[in-house]
């Protein structure tokens, strides 16, 4: 296998060209951990720390990464040994900072893509899995053709008012009242003016701060959120929606409100041919009745750049114990967050025998 | 006296012209009743009856306008019977319909000015009283000076919307949750962008209609309200403020907020040179113990009318009996509102000094 | 074939015994027209007229319902044809009143049932479908596993304030305010509070009613609205979080709200077994690249009842010309709705195959 | 004179016992500046500079209670040049930290008066004076009777939700959204529940925080506000009716609000009669023309803990040059507000013939 580390810093690439000749699949792995201080009795507990806002914090596999490392090492090996039947090539993508990068800096599949991880050979489609809590026990799979998981988009509202004594409203625009039916306007998005029936959307906002002391009416208040939905057409409309809500509003009381939306992670879109085609796969790896479709999941993935350059499709693993309620189970980012081992083998042959049967298939 | 009635249809005026040369002064009393069902035990209850939006209901002195007829008249008796001594001239305006004529009709003191009321002899100053429950006991007067009564403005809001299924607000636009982000709005107005050291404001709507099933968004939504106030600035400043309020919010969830004001009684505006003149007579007639400023008063009167042509004065005779609580009598429009007759002597006496020392001053 | 009429006032009921023993299927086709006046320009337009909420209106099949009785006509002619080799019972139910009957009587699917309609014998399942613009064009097919209409209840609620002067606020409690905060507060349901991801909900308020006079605090305000979605679970969610946020709001501000909420109509629950078991019907008969996952409806329909009583399954036909746009072209209950008639062949296949296939399989 | 420093830090107090009996009269002067950094290009502009919240900043006589002191002293001059003539005790009271005392800490006039500044000998009446911009020119004084300076409450609401992502907000109770309601509910106190003809009243949330991150729903959120009135009734109905409303629309989502409300400054409450007494002092001294009402400010001044001892009368000097407009000139705390100093020796003689005529009085 050809390897290539340092990929977007940290990222790996090998690429395992078989004995007969075929298309190109790709397999992805992210690697990444998260600040969280694991609360986990586990002999293998994450004991590294490190800053984060300026605090010390653990590092832990909140997101269940390793596991995907831990699968995707396994479905190199097996294919590894059986190189010469191989007719095509794997690609096998191992991808750090899916959950971000640092502020401001660039970082995981987008960058990877700009560094050349998509390139020679180029996939022809790409396969991608997550353990999750909430998608049931170990031996589940879930999946959902069209779009899977939803496009993230960073909102920020800046309302500028004008500054006065808190005792005297009326010499100035009090910004705190307009962020509040900013607020409440943006609500009537979800409310009233989105088709509910093609894609769930959520409009959140989750950081509002303006004013230093009780008794001064401030200049302005920023707000930050988050934006995301399922479908491009509806992605396009919330953006034009949420502008005109926020600036008529500011407007109804003097003040100005400038919003500003950066379109961080695209919807993950699995592509319904390509799940249509595999779904067999899946029903024969983990038995027909342990597979059924997942609802959208409103969480984003940064799979979803791999998935805009080749048809890709991302499943998940039930990772809870058999035995334990999916729905009370902590879930991915929590601290007491814990993955069964027993999902291991599942993954492995999941991903494995997608990569075989798409490369066995016409 | 001479005497002229049919203006502004049941209106009297009379002349009063004293033998000895002087200004005019101006006394109006107002004579109508309202569509309320008397419930007070009183020999002298209104028994008359009339239709009223399609309803048969009583016809009562609910304001106390009887009692400032019966105090006009007095006061009539005792000038007429000094008219030889009498420095000048007094006018005494008997006018109908001060809680306003029928919708679309034009009426009271305002039909009586355009009959000509105010002119030949033209008033100098005008002087009017009214029995209020919440001004205090019989034997109190209170008085304010500059703006004293409100502006009464009728506004008109109509939203329109897009009509749809009940269960596909997406398909058109909601003017109800539009409708409702604008009368949150207008509360925004009188708590954080008037000046309310300067002018107590109220804007109430008073009634909101749209729709005609739970599972039809309507198309529209009409909510009329008033707008009240003590200062021509502060209202002009409210017309403006209520229209940007409302075609902004409007604006920001795809509807339109038509609105329409119209200026229905001017403030009562008692002119404070005038008042700090006849200070001194009020509290002669009443002893200064019992004269005590009035706060504004958000009811409207048409009074106003008259204030506008010649400098004017109008008082409050406290009219619950001794020992009642001003604060919990049924106060004006109450079907138990109750005058005490008591109050007719200290009427009379106000008017009847207020014009003769008027008209004995340089 | 059996026939009784008179069931729900105008409903009829047909029972087939085939010659050889087997299961019992229902179908059933709707029948009743809207009082909607119909303005397409058809030779078969209709010219009936009739009296609605006090105004003379035309009755449209506005919905297409006589398209349901002409394919299951249609059906019944085919099966009875075949009596012979049926090996099972087919029930025909042609149903009144699926718009509800009128207000504060029973009528339509649930008053068949209560009659006996699908008793004597039992169905083992139940099939319909409906003519449907936004699903497409003739010749498409579209169906949904579990929930596939919502539930549709009526919310009543009742904001009491208390009667004041609308010049003085302060005198009692604003109906009118409580009530667009209450409206405000119920975006907020359907925006923060409900998984969205689980079941697509709406809250709508369609009718609000308060105050008389621009100038008077009304004593109440009167809303209605309707409540949908496709969960029992999100369903029950929805009631307890409208009757707490409506009773803490008007709490808030010293008025109190009574909320009464009515099940009107269950969800459209699909059958999931039945689903999958009868797809490759709908898939042979239409072909399969013209069957298509319907999105959730957020429209009700009154077969619900049926499919509480046994699984059901209820699809939709495109009905559409070929050619028209199926996003911009007349909906369902418009005054131009029109229904091609080519839709009649596939539907009569559509149905008469379910029944067949369902009698034939084990 | 005895004069006692050191009094609450850096207060001054001095006694001057006059040659014949009567009565004490207290003469406060507040001595205190503010953080602003002065923009006036005057040559004896403030070069001081302090550290405040983390930064440097300026010092300046901002509030122009350099002028009170400056007053203050000119008055002690005369009145101790005619001490054997006075018929009674003044008492001169400078006070510090009229502006507020270092968070958490005690001082100004509460302090001062724990400190036993009121004592030996007690004053029978107290007068106080402040320059202004707004309240007019130099040579105008402008009074009050009754509820002159308004009370402030410091306002504290927490709001406390559940914390969840920001994809998931039914996952936790979103306290972004309940501080919104609350914070448009709050406006409908003072628009709708309070009678403010009695009153003017304010509620200013001043601040608001909560959240870290675009894409997380916070725990709570913090709102800082300040409540002025001028009626300790109306104060407390404030009080209910805040603490009603937020806790009241947190409850209708799920979440709860916590709210504190510390009483800091009283109601600033010249006494009608002492008032009434003193006006013709005022009259004479500035001219009648100059002496006019002064309208309710809602600015708070710690005066009024001294007005709760003893009968007090606050009364404000016109601080604008001549030529001036008052409106459009800059106001106190200003960086350019500017005293012209030609305000001196009305101020002087204002307050010695206040102290005067009170002591040569019954």
């Amino acid at each position: 296998m050809e390897v290539k580390s340092g990929v977007a810093y940290t990222g790996v690439v090998g690429v395992l060209r078989g004995g007969r000749p075929g298309k190109v699949i790709a397999l992805r792995a992210d690697m990444d951990a998260l600040p969280v201080t694991e609360q986990l009795n586990l002999p293998f507990a994450s004991k590294v720390r490190t800053s984060y806002n300026g605090q010390e914090v653990g590092v832990m596999h909140a997101c269940g990464h390793d596991n995907h490392v831990a699968i995707l090492m396994g479905v190199a090996e097996i294919l590894a040994g059986m190189k010469e039947q191989l007719p095509g090539t794997v690609k096998f993508i191992f991808q750090p900072a899916e959950e971000g990068p640092p502020s401001g800096e660039e970082g995981g599949a987008e960058l990877m893509i700009k560094q050349g991880a998509f390139e020679n050979p180029k996939p022809d489609a790409v396969f991608g899995l997550h353990v999750m809590g909430i998608a049931g026990n170990v031996g589940q799979l879930t999946y959902r053709s069209g779009g899977t998981m939803a496009s993230a988009d960073l909102l920020r509202i800046t309302i500028k008012g004008k500054q006065t004594h808190g005792a005297i409203p009326w010499g100035g625009v009090d910004p705190i009242v307009v962020a509040s039916q900013i607020v409440l306007g943006l609500q009537t998005i979800a409310s009233r003016q989105l088709d509910i029936t093609r894609a769930p959307s959520v409009i959140t906002i989750g950081s509002i701060h303006g004013g230093v002391r009780n008794n001064i009416i401030p200049d302005e208040v920023q707000m930050e959120g988050t934006v995301r939905t399922f479908s491009p057409e509806v992605q396009d409309e919330m953006h034009r929606r949420i502008r005109l809500t926020a600036e008529s509003i500011a407007q109804s009381a003097g003040a100005t409100a400038t919003v500003q939306i950066t379109r961080q992670l695209p919807i993950t879109f699995n592509n319904p041919t390509l799940t249509e085609q595999m779904l067999p796969t899946l029903q024969r790896v983990a038995g027909a009745a342990n597979v059924s479709v997942q609802p959208p999941v409103t969480g984003a993935e940064d799979f979803s750049f791999f998935a805009q350059k080749a048809p890709g499709l991302f499943i998940f693993l039930g990772s809870n114990k058999t035995g334990v309620d999916a729905t009370t189970a902590p879930v991915n980012h929590s601290p007491l967050y814990e993955v069964d081992e027993g999902v291991l083998p599942l993954g492995v042959r999941a991903l494995a025998n997608l990569a075989l049967d798409y490369l066995s298939q016409k």
